[in-house]
C-alpha cells in the first residue's frame, strides 16, 4: 500500500492556497516535500492530480514512485503524461473524496468495471484498482479486469488500527451503510458517504456548500455538537458502496483475507 | 392470489393501465401472455419488477423460467419472495433504463463491483451479472465475484444483427460513447445513455419530462425531424459505461469472444 499524502478525512489545517491553481495542481506544500525527503517512502500517492512538475520531479529523483488517482480515461492519460509511475483507477464506489481533476461534471464518473479496462487499454504505467474492493473476490475480479494492484480503503476502516470513530464504525457496519451518495456539505468536493440528515435535509450536492475545503471548518462546531451527544448526523460517513464486508480485525487479517483473492 | 404486500412508495406518476398497478408491476398485459403460451421461451426476462401474481405463476405453471432485474438488494429480496427463478443484478454502468422498482432515489444504484456480491449474500437463487460487461475479462471478473452468468447490452448494440441506428452505431464507436449519464428526457424514467445535445441543454434528470412512457412519444416529432437531418441530438443513444469493446462484428463472434472469459 503506498503512503497517503492526504488524509482519509480532510485536515482542518490544509490553506486553500496549498490547494494549488488550475486543474491537476494536487494539495501539497514544501513542508510536505521536506516530510517526503526525510522519510523517503516507497511511493507517495496523490490524490486530485499531481503537484507542480519541479516537485514531482524531485520526489522522483530521490527515488520515490509518483501514483495518482484517475477518475476518467483522460485523467489518466494526463497523470502518464505528467509523470505518474502508477495510476490508480478510481471507479465510482469508491468511498471519501473523487480523485477527479480534469472536470467537476459528475457524469464522468463511472463503476469500476467500466473504468478499470479503459484506463488500462488507455496508458502504459500500471493501473491498480480503487472502488468497491472488499473481499478476496473482488481483488481476484479486479485482477481479472487487468488490474496491477488494489487500493482498499473501506474495508479497513474498522479494522483495530484505524482512528474511525465509534459512530462512523456502527454507521458502516449497520444497514445504513448500503446507502451511500457523492456530498460536497463536508468539504466542498464531492466525496461518498453513508447518507445522513445533513445529507437528506440539504441535499447530497448542494452548490451552496462553501468552497474545498472550507466546508469543513464551516461545519466543524455543529459536527462536535452533535457527536457529544452521540450523533453522527452532521458527520462525514465517508464509505465506499461495499461495506458489507466492513469486520472489527485486525489490518494484518483483513489483509490476509484480501490477498487470498490475488493469484 | 391476494395482492402483494411491498414498502409504501411513492407512484412514481405512473400510467397503471400500461404498465400495472403500483411499484414491482413490470409492463406486461393478457396479450403478452397469449404471446407467451404460444412461444413458450425458457425464460421470460422482466425489468421494473414482476407482472401480477397470477401471470407468474401462469408462467411457472408452464415450465417458463422467470427472471427479473434487482438494481438494490431490497429489490433482489423482493423478486425471490415473489417468485423470481433468478436476479438479474443491475450495476449502475448497464445501459437503458435502470430497473429499479422499489425506489425513485438513483443514490442507491450502486456499481456491479459492489451490487453482485451484495446480492449474492442476500439471495439463494442464481444471480447473473449485468453493467458494465463487455469483453472475456469483464466476464471473467463478473465470474469471480460469483456470479452465475452475464447479462451484456451494450457489446452486442453495434451486431450485425442489432436494428440499431446508424446513427446510434455512430455514437457508440465514437469518444463520445465515454460520457454517458442517467436521463428521464426520453422514456420519463432514468436510463442510461450517451450525452447528447438533448441532454446537456435540459439536464439529463429533468423533473418536467412527462411521465413514464409518455416522454417517447411527446418526444418522437423532433425526434425523426433530427434525425432527418443526419442528427441524433434528440435520439435515445442508449449505451452502458462501456462501449470502449464495440464492434461491428456478427452476434455469434461476439458471443464467443464473450464466452472465452468464462471458465
Amino acid at each position: 500500500m503506498a503512503h497517503e499524502t492526504h488524509p482519509a478525512v480532510p485536515s482542518h489545517g490544509i490553506d486553500p492556497s496549498s490547494v494549488g491553481a488550475g486543474p491537476g495542481r494536487a494539495p501539497f506544500s514544501e513542508d510536505s516535500l521536506k516530510l517526503m525527503v526525510a522519510i523517503k517512502p516507497a511511493v507517495v500517492s496523490f490524490h486530485f492530480g499531481l503537484p507542480k512538475a519541479e516537485w514531482v520531479q524531485q520526489l522522483k529523483a530521490w527515488g520515490i514512485q509518483i501514483w495518482s488517482s484517475a477518475t476518467t480515461v483522460p485523467e489518466a492519460q494526463w497523470l502518464e503524461q505528467h509523470g505518474a509511475d502508477a495510476v490508480i483507477a478510481q471507479g465510482l464506489e469508491a468511498g471519501g473524496h473523487r480523485g477527479m481533476f480534469l472536470t467537476t461534471d459528475l457524469s464522468t464518473q463511472v463503476g469500476s468495471f467500466a473504468l478499470l479496462p479503459q484506463v488500462i487499454k488507455a496508458v502504459k504505467v500500471p493501473v491498480v484498482a480503487a472502488g468497491g474492493i472488499s473481499s478476496a473476490a473482488s481483488v481476484r475480479a479486479a485482477q481479472a479486469l487487468g488490474a496491477s494492484a488494489v487500493q482498499v480503503g473501506t474495508a479497513f476502516l474498522t479494522s483495530h488500527e484505524a482512528t474511525t470513530s465509534a459512530l462512523h464504525r456502527q454507521a458502516l457496519m449497520s444497514d445504513a451503510a448500503r446507502q451511500t451518495a457523492l456530498t460536497n456539505l463536508f468539504s466542498g468536493r464531492p466525496a461518498r458517504g453513508i447518507v445522513n440528515k445533513f445529507m437528506k435535509d440539504f441535499g447530497p450536492l448542494n452548490p451552496e456548500a462553501p468552497d474545498f475545503p472550507l466546508a469543513t471548518a464551516a461545519l466543524a462546531p455543529l459536527r462536535a455538537a452533535a457527536e457529544a451527544h452521540g450523533l453522527s448526523d452532521y458527520s462525514p460517513l465517508w464509505s465506499g458502496q461495499n461495506a458489507s464486508d466492513c469486520e472489527a480485525l485486525p489490518a494484518a487479517e483483513i489483509t490476509h483475507k484480501l490477498l487470498q483473492g490475488w493469484v
